[in-house]
């Protein structure tokens, strides 16, 4: 296992120690495992929560800070927080404007948040919910009842966030987060397999010159498992399928986010984006903005995801607006 | 060979197309393999440039921008661009104060620059060059009379890059950039090769419970192939060197920065953050800005590298100066 780690078990933990030594302007609760933006609460604005099992970074942790979310609750790896996370990073965020939940379509991680939502409220919390289910590659799989929420939820996090800043209501947050998933379809391909260090050997086999082309976040399964094909190829099968379901039409104007799964580098990434930009330009959709980098990933696994967001001038302008987090910042 | 590529004799010139579509406000001269900032020359401003060979992305072209370079010159990968690439972007991106080289110490690069500043100065450009060699690990390489140019140059390009921003003149720039070579000490650890595309196999054989103490960021050999540690155990191997070397003392206020080497996550490299914060923290040496994440890699190598700058007040004004490239981005 060609991993940096002291013991598999405190992998998390130590790297919450991490964060919060390389960013002073973040807060951590370490017993809850809990990454808070540093003045938290803000009177009058919502609260922006997001969470999931960890091995994902930088999402959630890297994206706490103005513009972006105000908490971030840790699982254990490839595992959901549980609801005493959410409940106290909802509690502890509110600054009386109410608090939104931002939940990746996972059966545990849908079931945990909307206990603390319940609890949340008995505590005079107003909470309201946005899942993301942007994964077109599978209906239901190993760990979902639906689709899977994967690369969409960087883009919504951040255009919600902007939202948020400018102190909307709480049901003006959710209502901008519902259109960025609607208007979002992902698909991902595996190279590797990941390896969870408290298993210490690869979630799935897959050999030399194979790929699993719509494999989810965790190492699901996805549609198909074929021979590796020259990067034009595969990003033909990323994008037909996403093209095809929401779908996207000439004239549109989108942001395309290609993600890197953790052990792919920059300059595949920067190539991928090439090929994917062609068939763009050929179908007659504008990219308005661009992501390229590992911003959702699969701890090691080599890979990457493509995510096209139709997005109207207004979300345009959220997605513009000043952030300052660990992994995405401009303006300030 | 798990690469998302079509040609491995492509993957350059491919990626480039694919820097050019992401980033509208750079530009690509894709017959030299240059990229520029778009509004290049600036009067007045000293003009800075890097380059070397590919595989090390971001650096040098996700380093092109506002507050950092004007040009990187992009050879194949690990290979040294050639003169004629600098003497172009040289004349391209001085608007009459002059043109600083920024070289990371291997032969062919820096005899190539050598011969584009003499060519250069020919056509009346002065040019002043800057080597980086902090790489604390081994004396000589295979690629080096000398020290090796690691991640200091990833400081050194921020940090010169806004000291020409405020207009000071090409000497004082370039004493400011030895400033920050001078300061600086890295030591790097691999727990893979890595794999050149047109070789299609790994550089070298590394067993999975092995790990390359001092590697380069070209897979040339370290100081010794050791057993696999625990990350505390690894950040004492890469630090003791480190501190030794400069020397740090206790009260110094450094930059540290944790850097992966291209196919390790996030998740690990904030784990070995949190390692080497700790060791500092009991030599009394004080961590004034941080900086963590791949940011000169070596391909697809697992491994990370730390470097530590020792920084004066006026250093770390510059390091905070704003600044909007592909890879850093803070404050524009």
């Amino acid at each position: 296992m060609n991993k940096l780690i002291n013991d598999p078990a405190d992998v998390v933990a130590e790297a919450l120690l991490g964060i919060e030594a390389a960013h002073p302007d973040l807060r951590v609760d370490h017993q809850h495992k809990i990454v808070y933006r540093g003045d938290a609460p803000r009177r009058g604005k919502v609260g922006l929560i997001s969470g999931g099992g960890s091995g994902h970074e930088p999402l959630h942790g890297g994206f706490v800070g103005p513009g972006m979310l105000d908490a971030a609750c840790c699982g254990e790896v490839f595992t959901s927080p549980v609801p005493e996370q959410m409940l106290e990073a909802t509690k502890a965020v509110d600054g009386g404007a109410g608090v939104l939940h931002i939940v990746k379509n996972y059966t545990g991680d849908v079931m945990n948040f909307e206990m603390a939502a319940e609890l949340a409220a008995e505590t005079g919390v107003e909470v309201l919910s946005v899942v993301t289910d942007d994964d077109v590659a599978v209906q239901d799989s190993t760990w979902t009842a639906g689709r899977r929420g994967v690369g969409a939820t960087v883009l919504l996090e951040k255009i919600a966030g902007a939202a948020a800043e400018q102190e909307r209501t709480l049901k003006e947050v959710a209502d901008v987060a519902r259109e960025v998933n609607a208007n979002a379809r992902s698909m991902g391909i595996a190279l590797t397999s990941c390896t969870v260090p408290a298993n210490g050997k690869p979630t799935f086999e897959l050999g030399d010159s194979e790929m699993e082309v719509g494999v989810g976040i965790h190492g699901e399964p996805g549609r198909r498992r074929v021979p590796l094909a020259p990067a034009r190829e595969i990003a033909d099968l990323l994008l037909e399928p996403i093209l095809a379901d929401l779908p996207f039409s000439r004239g549109d104007r989108v942001i395309t986010f290609v993600n890197g799964l953790g052990g792919t580098p920059l300059i595949e990434l920067y190539l991928m984006y090439n090929e994917v930009a062609k068939i763009l330009s050929a179908h007659g959709i504008e990219t308005a903005r661009s992501l390229v980098g590992p911003y959702i990933t699969s701890l090691d696994m080599a890979g990457c995801s493509v995510t096209l967001l139709r997005a109207s001038d207004e979300l345009l302008q959220l997605w513009d607006a000043p952030v300052r987090t660990p992994a995405l910042r401009w303006g300030i």
